[in-house]
């Protein structure tokens, strides 16, 4: 008898699983079970099929049932929706939904990728018509259809992470007005709360409501056909259609019921061949848990790009090759109104969360490429590496062209477990119109082995200790625009000739535009005796941190 | 008596070494002496100027010599030009160039930079006016007079590297006609042939004349006052003027009379902690010979990121702080135009060159982002890993945007001894404006780990050998727009059912478009028990090297 592998799920993981197991596996029966109407589409291009920047709806399709049939041999059946499994007897029970017959379906080897679904709180009036989520085509269509016709003007988006602020750029596209909410003090959760204000700011700029910090509570029709949503806080929000987009959770009920084992943080366990407790079932997605790879924890990690590389190796394991997953380190990459976001590894949060206290941060605000050549622009940028031994533990990044590049070259030193001597030393394209001599990520690595090594200590706006001296190293006038309350302003330029105004026996901190100035005068006055800081990413920094309410 | 340092050279080099020993060294002497009229200049900016892409001169000045002198005390010397050194006695000959005057300058420690100067080969004609090199301001001063008082047409660009190309880029942009003289059969010398075909062909569509394979032999003045350049081959070029970009040679002369050693490639011969054969010299930048980081060779890698870095270096060794240079894989990129074309580590004609067999290669014609989000546009990359274990050994790419960061990411593992299983694992930042779930990285790799596992082997236009069967696995209408010479139509979408149509005990050698439905047809063969072979990068690239006449 022909060994007969069933996929539930056509999605991500399910369609890369099939095709691989196919090519391992020429002489395999198939079959792919896929509840929805479509498999293999791209759920990432979503949002962006609401506003039409993607605006043919097939282009989001990258197979079809038709092309595994016939290119690959794999029989894909749409509305097929697996109820349950008896491992022991390796059936799974299929129902479908055309006609709500179940049949039984045998299995050799069985590979889940449920995926997740988004979350939906049984909040009052959660079930009005007009809160709306996304996760699939059947969901974008009627987002889409909801604003023809409704001629939605107002929206509300639940949710300031990446779908959410997807969705809000989309929005925006078409004109609408858009509020988001968001129970956290700042938008995009991964990211820390600093380096997530300059996301705040720009939504703001481009005439963005933001209301952070207070949680949905309910939902209302109002009398003008519309929606309203109060707040915790008690605030009330209208608009023409709500998007919830406060997270996602993974499909677990079906491997729960078969017995299948969770992990700690509620997805499907699984072991580092992507095989659940049960060795004949297999488990892939954004259901599954996987390893984190900087705190070596379990965690749910929801990324097109792993599920993709879980599936490969799932196929592989069925078909008896040697493959392991090594874990997920959770890059990840938003576009928000001409921004880019993007962020890899560890939080500081995350660490603190975790109770670990060896680390340290840099921040820096580099231009994409050389000044020199027109068009340069500014990014933020925060790395944070392991105090001990300068190991590279995550970074974050906002910006315009070129933060999807910096981050890109940073997870890849953080997967390949690099140290910030490491970064130093890239050595990385420099023509003027794509980086420079030194590159974003040079300097990084340079400031914080700077740092590492005791030349150029550095402090934060949220580390500054009592009875420290803040020196503001900046020329006058740009002192005079704004400076941190309290310091004192003794310019670089002055400060060889200057140094012995500065009080003795104080700390001092000391800072400039963005931390390269302030780093030549931490050398200098360190020389001289002085116990001195730098200011890391000095006044821009600074200024963000204390708007957070952080500093 | 305070410790006195020279710096011989002001340019990248140099000026960041004065930085870096000021920062280290509150209280020494730093004196920077620079022959020409500026210091820390952006060379890399030089061609941009020319065409008024950067149109302020003053832009192209990163730090001026009172920017040295008031923000570090560095002093700055233009006009000085060190005329040799006494290493006995720690003396320096120092002519002013201004007076002629020549004085004695005593130094603790010698750093020179004096760079590379453009080869001016001892052609007839060579010196006629019109005749020009770029590699400082006086120099693009000299080309955009040259071009505004003769109102120049056509330009004759003699050297396709780099510098050559990047002098075609903004001729051609300023409207001018642009004839490329290159030796070598290929413009683009660091890459591999069948790679800068990609890039022939761009400049050959944009309008550039290319006249490749054949040498410069002599010069004239034409008698309409312009310049002809005859060729080895006999050929004569016409034009207003020519722009000389053959190479760069280590600026040795003076470290030679002072009796420090140079390297076999004829540059200065440094430690790793850029210390040359004298022990209170250092040297940095284009002129020392450095460590290629892939084949541990010696090397002359004239680049300004490493320049930087060794200077960072040299300036901690004076000063007594452990850093060490690990060697240069010579990432560099250039813009041509609209093209943007990259390497980072070993060519395979460098490979070829050292005797070296241990390798695979693998092309590639992926899209820079999700193709279903617009804007789409594909590249063309080549990755060479070491056969054995799969280490990674180079990268060659060429396209539209997405280059410099595929590059990037590449530098990063070649620099960390990643091998294909890393880049097939790699977790690369993924929304569909920015790149794919399978970014360009993932399926080099991938591509590469089942070709080093025997799953799908690999095979190239020049290796298909006699007696094998050339296999077109695309549709019909595929095939009949153009295929392999004596290759046999099968589509893939037809082969579970035909194969049987192939002949038995014939190697097979494989291909599409660009290699992925190949590598489907390569698996289900295999599994029929076929000698089946992946040719690489398809049709594409098949036809690519076909073009160059290597096929």
């Amino acid at each position: 008898m022909k060994k007969r592998i069933l996929i539930v799920g056509g999605v991500a993981g399910g369609a890369s699983a099939a095709a691989r197991l196919r090519r391992l596996d020429a002489g395999a029966e198939i079959v792919m079970l896929e509840r929805g109407p479509f498999v293999s589409f791209a759920n990432c291009g979503l949002p962006y099929h609401v506003s039409d920047v993607i605006a043919d709806e097939a282009s989001l399709t990258v197979a079809s049932p038709q092309l595994f049939r016939e290119r690959h041999g794999i029989e894909v059946r749409t509305g097929h929706e697996v109820v349950s499994i008896d491992a022991g007897a390796k059936t799974v029970r299929v129902r479908v939904l055309a006609s709500g017959e179940e049949v039984e379906e045998r299995y050799d080897a069985l590979v889940l990728s449920p995926g997740a679904s988004p979350v939906r709180p049984p909040l009052p009036g959660i079930d009005l018509p007009g809160i709306l989520t996304l996760r699939n085509i059947p969901d974008v269509r009627k987002i889409r259809e909801w604003i023809r016709e409704r001629g939605v003007k107002r929206a509300i988006v639940a949710g300031a992470g990446f779908i959410g602020l997807e969705m809000v750029e989309n929005l925006h596209a078409m004109g609408i007005e858009v509020t988001v909410l968001e129970m956290l003090p700042q938008v995009m959760p991964p990211l820390d709360a600093e380096m997530a204000w300059w996301v705040a700011e720009h939504l703001r700029a481009k005439g963005v409501t933001l209301a952070l910090g207070d949680g949905v509570a309910e939902f209302e029709a109002t009398e003008s056909g519309g929606l309203a949503v109060r707040t915790a806080g008690g605030v009330r929000h209208e608009g023409d259609m709500v998007i919830l987009s406060i997270g996602v959770r993974p499909e677990t009920g079906l491997a729960k019921a078969a017995g299948l084992e969770l992990g700690p943080r509620g997805g499907i366990r699984v072991d580092d061949r992507m095989r659940t407790s049960d060795a004949s079932i297999w488990a892939v997605g954004d259901a599954v848990e996987v390893v984190d790879r900087v705190s070596g924890q379990p965690a749910l990690i929801p990324l097109a790009g792993p599920a993709n590389r879980q599936a490969r190796i799932a196929a592989a394991s069925i078909c008896g090759h040697e493959a392991r997953f090594s874990g997920v380190q959770g890059t990840a990459i938003c576009g928000v109104l001409g921004l880019t976001v993007a962020a890899t590894g560890a939080s500081e949060k995350a660490l603190e969360r975790a109770g670990e206290k060896d680390y340290e941060k840099v921040y820096l605000h580099p231009a994409n490429h050389a000044t020199y050549y027109p068009g340069a622009s500014s990014m933020h940028l925060k790395v944070v590496y392991r105090k001990t031994d300068g190991r590279l533990l995550g970074a974050q990044a906002v910006g315009g062209e070129g933060v999807d590049k910096r981050m890109d070259v940073l997870a890849v030193f953080l997967q390949m477990g690099a140290t910030v001597h490491d970064l130093a030393e890239a050595e990385l394209c420099y023509a003027p119109q794509y980086g420079s001599a030194k590159d974003p990520v040079n300097i990084a690595g340079m400031a914080a082995v700077n740092a590492l090594e005791g030349l150029s200590p550095l402090t934060h706006w949220n580390s500054v200790r009592d009875g420290a001296l803040l020196v503001d190293v900046r020329e006058v006038d740009e002192f005079e625009e704004g400076h941190a309350e309290g310091a004192m302003n003794l310019p670089l330029s002055g400060l060889r000739d200057r140094w012995r105004e500065l009080p003795a026996g104080r700390e001092l901190h000391v800072y400039c535009g963005v931390g390269l100035r302030a780093h030549n005068a931490v050398r200098f006055l360190r020389q001289q005796g002085y116990a001195a800081w730098n200011l890391s990413g000095g006044w821009k920094s600074y200024a963000a941190a204390k708007a957070t309410g952080k500093g």
